[in-house]
């Protein structure tokens, strides 16, 4: 199969008021004959050009309403026009530019990059199959510094982790969900709903928080609550990578450190992922 | 000279309410002697292990109120201490987690981090000399989707440029300044301040913006608004990465674009960079 | 499931002469009940820091004679100490570090690091399954300044390239194989005859080349020939990341370029993929 | 002042063979008068898209015999075709292809990127002042498995760190000289032979090595020797980006570990630097 990844901006305006997306596409396609491959014959070959000149024009006549519609829009147009196509996947992710404020006013045509977790979308199909759509957040930094412990593993001669009930519990976020065979949906608004299921699942209440045994529990804290919450979601996937920081052993050094001052670990790091969907 | 890089966490706690700061600090030491270059005489070598746990050791004695008294700290530390110091550098940058929040309310240990603008700073002397602090705003990234042109530029047989009125105005930018030698500043607060006005020189009014007609005077108009708002500051320097924007000539495809599909232009790239001081 | 990163670097003596070898380790669990992540019970958990110390312990004790019996000795153990474990996958990649020659004669222990194509291996398995072993090459970056074109593609309406019989073929190479269930096999000599084998596919002969009609094909070609000539291999994964670049228009500048002076196209990117087994 | 990249490929045949060098060019300009910064005057200004049409100009015409001569060359362009520049810089870098080789033959038009170690070169001007010309090479990446040491070291309450007389001496170095007003020098020649003397300075002889006392020692060695050899060479500045390496404690875990397993130590690092010249 081909992979091609294109970056534009596609501006639009309601007045003089500016809106701007700035988006990433890369679309993949398999065909239904290896001939390129095994023959060197390229007739049936959609260039990288032709590809980008496409989505291109997708985004000139349609406009980006949501990163899913667009990359509907790609599959159902490589689909319905080429019969070569056996298999057609659009991913489209954000560039996180935001309206610039002064003072709490909306400014017309300024903008600030704020990556504070990135949005993306999938949507796949395969001929004579139903289109599926995913949508997902990725590079989602999150820290609890109390109310996190790991306790109770399994212990054997290569262990040498101590117990520990008051950890930090900080990592990178990775969740991706799918809509199953979607249709008029208001991704836009779901997106955001999720968003704060995961961070609301992280955290637990603002006063006080709630404990976390560890990462594994975490994670399914998180897709539990997304899939109690938001019917639309069918399988959610979250990948957390974990950053580790362990507390500064000061006693050489004439101190006690009682969890004030923590150096990350940057070896070894580990990640936990994890699956669930309906039954 | 010498140069180590340290990161940490410092936490601490007012009732049950948690704050954290996590930092990366790079020191910068010169010997009033270079024969541990030149006999390999290691005896007034300070060890990078050293340093760092002589910073571990002031963040947890002094915990850090802001970047920029940490950076003081440091210098006046290595001066005091260490006869055989020349120079000190003390760099600080933070990474940016931001407190959570649920439905409006802060939550007691949980955060986010949000890169919209790295704060850093410097602080600096040499031995005998007065100690100097830097502060700045590092990968910044802003745009304006229209009040910006590029026209009346020198012309030769190498210019296939074409002049433009209404183009996009984006890049990453690079802001540092100095406050001299400064004494009981809150640092904090004038940080803040200086960025408001960063922003606000570049965006102009939120109704309607105002026009740049180059991305130098862009970065003339931030100096000129910071050194007139905030007195604190002795110079600025402002160094601009553009991001280049071309509309897609859609003529091929039989299309107009007005603007609405433009793609980046990775190559040149450019940079502009401007250093303005009071008279 | 989770998975661990590990750094290290491991040395030997033979005589005098010093042997290095830098690996990082990816060692992925899965267990045989999801309970940790539904009840928070972690009783059946092996933390990251137990793999650690096992992967260190096994480097000690048996060395490396190849990153790939390394791989086996990771999944061995796994399998064979933890009757919790359900699957596990090492990954294993090394830095290129090779020994210094002043004037033709080898250095006793001195190395530089040549990252021409990182070499990597796999080993997986699940309870009661084979061991699988694959290997493979990645950040190969070539370049065939000519005997490459493209033609005879699909057109439509959003066809803007013009056919080419002389172009730039310039790209990273990912290439992954299956020895299947191994024995006995000389990985280290394997690896180098399939890493001359993909430089040969690609390439041609050393006097003249050998024509390539699409990227697709050349990929078929290193496929075809590595399964011709080692018999180990059992399928073979070629993905091609390719950077294009187009002959500058000088003609505005009053000059003609004869492919002399070219730029790299940044965006749109491609690849292409393919896997290909034996029958 | 202005700064803008360029990337772009150069090739030439001889006969059937084919020659390429990829580069990136970064060339900085001052004007003499600011006013493009204080009134928004763009009349002097030479826009991004000009300069890379000079380069690439220049790069058709001339050709890159060497990387320091294609400096000079945009250098005396820019300070003979513009009254208006006051200082110029040009920067060059190399993408390091390589001829592939099979079974000793060279290839006629196939490449294989080698990166160890980056040659790069730096031409400057100011109006009226000496063309002065700079080479280097960075992102070379060393290591000495034994004779190396770290004792003798200065100590306080903070010194944590043992000494040690037999450790890993890694890391990356940065080495940039001066060649003063060169003129006629064979650049490219001369180079080669200052990447020699570094790696022979860093190794000592091949059978048994030299001792090093300190990563300042080593620094000190290489810019020795290189002056002495290379009477070209003013001035060489060499920094070294240190990777620090820990013999891994197994006690805990039964074995010792006699220098045979050690991990990465990645905070902190450390680097030193050092410029030396001729008296």
């Amino acid at each position: 199969y081909g992979k091609n990844t294109i970056k534009f901006l596609r501006l639009h305006k309601e007045g003089k008021k500016q809106f701007v997306k700035e988006v990433e596409v890369c679309a993949h396609l398999r065909l239904t004959s290896p001939q390129e491959y095994l023959e060197g014959n390229n007739s049936l070959v959609i260039p990288t050009d032709t590809i980008k000149n496409i989505v291109l024009v997708l985004a000139k006549k349609n406009g980006i309403s949501s990163l899913e519609q667009f990359a509907i829009d790609i599959c159902n147009h490589f689909m319905t026009t080429f019969c070569q196509v056996a298999y057609v996947k659009a991913y489209v992710q954000e560039v996180p530019w935001q309206r610039l404020h002064e003072d709490g006013v909306p400014h017309i045509h300024s903008f600030i990059c704020v990556p504070d977790g990135i949005r993306f979308c999938e949507a796949e199909q395969c001929r004579n199959g139903p289109l599926i759509v995913f949508a997902g957040i990725k590079d989602l930094k999150l820290m609890k510094t109390t109310q996190s412990g790991f306790e109770g593993f399994y212990k054997n001669e290569h262990t040498t982790l101590p117990e520990r009930h008051d950890r930090i519990l900080c990592g990178e976020f990775f969740c991706k969900w799918s809509y199953g065979e979607c249709k008029d949906f208001d991704f836009n608004c779901i997106w955001k709903q999720i968003r704060e299921c995961i961070l609301e699942a992280f955290a637990g209440p603002p006063d006080c928080g709630e404990y976390s045994p560890s990462y594994q529990k975490t994670v399914n804290c998180i897709q539990m609550l997304v899939l109690s919450r938001v019917p639309q979601v069918q399988v959610i996937e979250v990948v957390l990578n974990n950053t580790f920081y362990n507390v500064v052993d000061m006693k050489n050094l004439g101190l006690t450190n009682d969890k004030e001052v923590l150096v990350p670990v940057e070896t070894p790091y580990g990640s936990c992922a994890c699956t669930l969907g309906r039954k």
